[in-house]
């Protein structure tokens, strides 16, 4: 009897062999045959799932938030008495390349934003998830505000873009070597304990 | 009588070139091939120069910051009472894309970093150009903080890497149009208000 396999599950194990080809040979080594030899099946069950290097690459980029998502939940649940800025923090901190994981992550968004100049396919996928991010940063400022946990002279709005584009700038240094991972957060923090009280 | 060629000249004109096949048809694109079309000069003429598709590149990178260096000298020279406010602003200003040249710059500068990962001559050529960037800026609010123009209770390197890092955080929320120029130019804008007096 042949073994059942979720479809989401080999979507997934797909992406994460395209992860690993990107984070060794880099985003332009990424064909379908390349992929297909890194996760182990044929090229003909890559194109079963994704119909072409776009779609997968999209599906990828997905996949990644997902994983971000979840390291950020597991990380919270070891705060179980965190304050608006240890929230903040840890949000803060998972946008920082700083685990081999998190910097194989970077890459790939680095070469979305690539692509994007010339793909409006990947343009429209990094507004998305770009938007969804900030604005979630921006209403857990707002209800930090509320509860007067920040400074009520500063505007959550901007406050939060400021964090959200600075460790956004911070991701190329690191990934450079330009920046530790220390000297990012550092930085980081100048800020929160200039916004928090 | 052949036309005498200034070599440096050349150089810099397939550069031109790299950055027109890159804007239109992103960095993947870039072959000697298709520069040497764009430049209107043959492939053995381009390999007379480069002798490597990396080599093109680095010297592309190099010849962008020459661009970056020349715009912004003129920007000053229009400035000519500029407080070290305006000084600063002009300098973070040359960092964002927001003309059609600073947009195909940008977008080579993310390819950079996209191949920097797995290329280390361009990890380090990165490094270069950004600590010199970064050094200047902190110079500039040293300088600043000494004259009495800025907020002599801030610390002169964090806040000029905050602004720094910043500014190099909106690049890609304005390359793939989540920012408009007047937004990205309003939340540094905040920062230099914060910083000086």
């Amino acid at each position: 009897m042949p073994k059942r396999v979720d479809p989401l599950e080999r979507r997934r194990s797909i992406a994460e062999a395209v992860f690993r080809v990107t984070a060794s040979r880099g985003v332009e080594a990424v064909s379908l045959r390349d992929v297909a030899a890194e996760a182990g099946v044929s090229m003909g069950m890559v194109q079963h799932y994704f119909r072409t290097k776009e779609e997968m690459l999209l599906f990828a980029l997905d996949h990644m938030r997902d994983r971000v998502a979840g390291r950020l939940q597991a990380r919270l649940a070891h705060l179980p008495e965190a304050t608006p800025r240890d929230v903040a923090r840890a949000v803060l901190g998972e946008l920082l390349p700083t685990s081999e994981d998190s910097r194989a992550e970077a890459g790939i968004s680095v070469a979305f934003y690539s692509r994007a100049v010339v793909t409006p396919a990947y343009a429209e996928a990094l507004r998305q998830g770009l938007r969804g991010l900030l604005d979630a940063t921006t209403a857990q400022l707002r209800a930090a505000q509320r509860s007067g946990h920040m400074r009520p002279d500063l505007d959550a709005e901007q406050e939060a873009a400021s964090l959200f584009w600075l460790a956004h700038g911070l991701v190329g240094p690191l990934l450079i070597g330009l920046y530790t991972p220390q000297a990012a957060q550092a930085l980081l923090d100048h800020h929160l304990d200039r916004i928090f009280t």
